[in-house]
């Protein structure tokens, strides 16, 4: 494998890095000089992938953290921290976008550039820890310090990897390897290779990874634990889930077994709606899509909502004998949301058997026989048929999702008002004739070949 | 309740009495007088219900054994056995049937009784048994001796009630209780009410009758446990399945709570083809009748080959995604025999989902890989889609019922060769429309209502 070629397309030129890093040290020094001109207890400092040279080409996100002493109270390291942050946007002539992590901070649109301005407490290490974000500045000086500068273009193949193969990226829509995770692997392992030689035979579930011996290993129940080389009490792959780790080793050994450039690269697609509806027809299921408004909440919270309303009518569909295929959801994080559910079975009798107690049972025996005088007995259990409520999909799904039903299901209470406000049900053929954006039939298309990122 | 009017149409008079009394002597007498003119070693016995005076009116089954010495060789005693039973037959006027229990024994229709000869062995207790049989005499004479005068009637209204809740009956169509079984749990319990007192509160699965205190109790595993008092290596229940067992539990608490004479006597109904099919199509379900030959062997020997052959097909449909509400079967024991499968899902998509071996088992993986290239991990497994071969029913059971398939199935050897040599695929109208004797509609109804026999 030609590695200096890939390096050659993904890494940043000296053209672009000294944009980047004179754009960041324009406005740390504005940064700077305001406070020490107001008199605010701030230094400001760059951090993230820009510090430590891990950033890909054309995908710099500018992280500055404002670090206070440990003795400004949390109102006025808010309130400085983002009114520097604004006045240098706006000196920059850039838009800001507030937003919050476990504490608020303000993002620039800058000259094409994403600019986190992030107010932090300045800690020495883990134990003066006030909030999570007060960790980023020990990682920076971690990796500085601890990422041979030949380490470098081998965490950049990692990340790009990563990405080809979509395992990239600790957000909840992903559940993959941060960047400081990647980072960390490369240190272990040395370099990228090692890293997927290790993940394809060696990572097992609640594998660990403990490069500083802090011997905290087993107070985690991640698939994957990497402890966090300037906390003990942190395991920095939280946010990987088992999917992506098990999808992560399975691209490694197919790489290892055939190394292809195009691992480092997305799939090219060209995808039709007519393609994904033949592929659905051919299956003979029924697909139903649930569309709704995406409520106003910020994307790492929209996920979860979707995630666990999915899982949720899926399994009352299940328990009333409507059998799944497959299920999933999709929000553009905006304005739009839908799941599809795949089902086998979407139609049923008007009856349906009820078991009741053991004849061995006579107290609710006579209970039962009360209620179901056309009860009988298949051998020692009590049995009888009872009318079935609900005997196709589409009328479960609007009576489960009406106001007096909704609490049958488990929905997060921002999807759970956005679809008793409104939803749609829709076949596959009718949704995608009113919804055929191109994110939208990537999500059918992913969905229809959930292997295909693995394997080139 | 008025036991004595229930008795006064249940138990023979004087003059039907006489009449079997006096037919059985003759044909014994005859026996004896040929037996000792030909000097042929045996005697003719009167054993059975008429022999012990439980027989119910219009029910007199007689049983003549004819038993020999031990030391006859069993070619002997069937040779003169059955000669002597033919010839008895022929005296009579009466039409001989001959049949097979554990061995051959020859039946004369005789002035409209059945009247069994047995030849069988003269034993005085059961360790010189040398077939089934030859028990019947020591039983006969158990409870001429144990049961006292007045349990008589309290014999005959057991079996009457068990007539009427459909529980009696050794037979495996039935799997209720023998008349012998009968007999003794009167000895055991006194009289009628108290059979059905206990079974009503105190019978458990496994309970254990033993009146002659043999202590083998635990040496059985059937439902109901009673120690044969002639031989306590067997189990006089046996026969007698935990559906049966339960529904006479449960038909002897619904009696007690409110007792009734209609309990004694069969429901009368009145069954029309039309109701039948109403009540299918309410439900809405898919009802599939696979009809063929009823093989030319014993009925007893009939039911368990349909009822393997019912749960093999049942279990195989649902293996495969086609779910079942109810099945049953059915035979004149003649000529016809059908199976019924009820469907609560009968049509499935074109695909279905394939499990494969988890992400940590690299070498499984390899070789799932290299078959299915589509494969996708759902978290840690790969899964993936294969095409469904078999997406409805009637030609899943085709398939399966073709010559290469049906080692797939578990079917007793004769019901086979039938089903391979011909057999029909019908819905319920259909099979109606060609098949609606009383008998038929008789079983449907049975089928539609399968509780209402054990309350009035």
């Amino acid at each position: 494998m030609d590695y200096e070629m890939i390096l050659k397309e993904i890494k940043p030129n000296t053209n672009e890095k000294e944009k980047v890093e004179s754009l960041a040290k324009s406005m740390i020094d504005f940064i700077n000089y305001t406070s020490e001109k107001e008199n605010i207890p701030t230094k400001a400092l760059l951090v993230g992938s820009v510090a430590k040279n891990t950033w890909l080409s054309g995908r710099a996100d500018i992280d500055i953290f404002l670090h206070f002493p440990l003795d400004t109270s949390i109102e006025d390291l808010k309130k400085h921290g983002l009114k520097l942050g604004y006045a240098c946007i706006k000196k920059m002539k850039g838009t800001p976008e507030e937003r919050y992590a476990s504490h608020p901070y303000v993002t620039g649109h800058i000259e094409g550039y994403s600019v986190d301005f992030v107010p932090c407490y300045s800690i020495e290490n883990s134990q003066e820890l006030k909030s999570a974000v007060d960790r980023t500045i020990l990682h920076t000086h971690y990796i500085q310090s601890n990422l041979r500068s030949e380490q470098i273009n081998q965490v950049l193949l990692l990340k790009k990897f990563m990405e080809g193969v979509e395992t990239y990226g600790s957000e909840f829509k992903v559940g993959g390897f941060a960047g400081y995770l990647c980072e960390l692997l490369i240190i272990e392992y040395g370099d990228f290779k090692s890293v997927l030689e290790a993940a394809s035979s060696q990572w097992k579930k609640g594998f660990v990874i403990d490069l500083e011996n802090h011997g905290t290993g087993n107070n985690f129940s991640e698939p994957l634990v990497v402890i966090d080389p300037v906390d003990p009490n942190r395991n920095v792959a939280a946010a990987l889930n088992i999917q992506k780790m098990s999808e992560f080793m399975a691209a490694s050994r197919n790489y290892l077994q055939e190394p292809k450039k195009e691992y480092f690269f997305n799939i090219p697609r060209t995808i039709t709606k007519d393609t994904i509806l033949k592929r659905f027809h051919e299956r003979g299921t029924r697909p139903i899509i649930i569309s709704f408004k995406a409520p106003d909440i910020p994307a790492d919270a929209i996920y979860p909502q979707l995630k666990k309303t999915e899982t949720s009518l899926k399994t009352k569909m299940e328990q009333n004998g409507f059998k799944v295929l497959r299920s999933g959801y999709w929000t553009n994080e905006d304005t739009k949301a839908f799941i599809i559910i795949e089902f086998d079975v979407w139609n049923l009798p008007h009856c349906e058997t009820h078991l009741g107690p053991r004849i061995w049972d006579a107290n609710h025996q006579k209970k039962f026989l009360e209620k179901y005088a056309s009860a009988w007995l298949d051998g020692n259990q009590w049995v009888v048929e009872i009318e079935r409520k609900h005997n196709n999909v589409p009328d479960f799904i609007n009576y489960l999702l009406k106001k007096e039903n909704i609490h049958h299901l488990k929905i997060g209470k921002h999807l759970k008002e956005e679809i008793l406000n409104q939803y749609e049900m829709k076949d596959i053929d009718d949704f995608l004739s009113e919804n055929n954006s191109q994110k939208i039939l990537e999500f059918f298309h992913q969905y229809l070949n959930p292997g295909k990122h693995l394997r080139r």
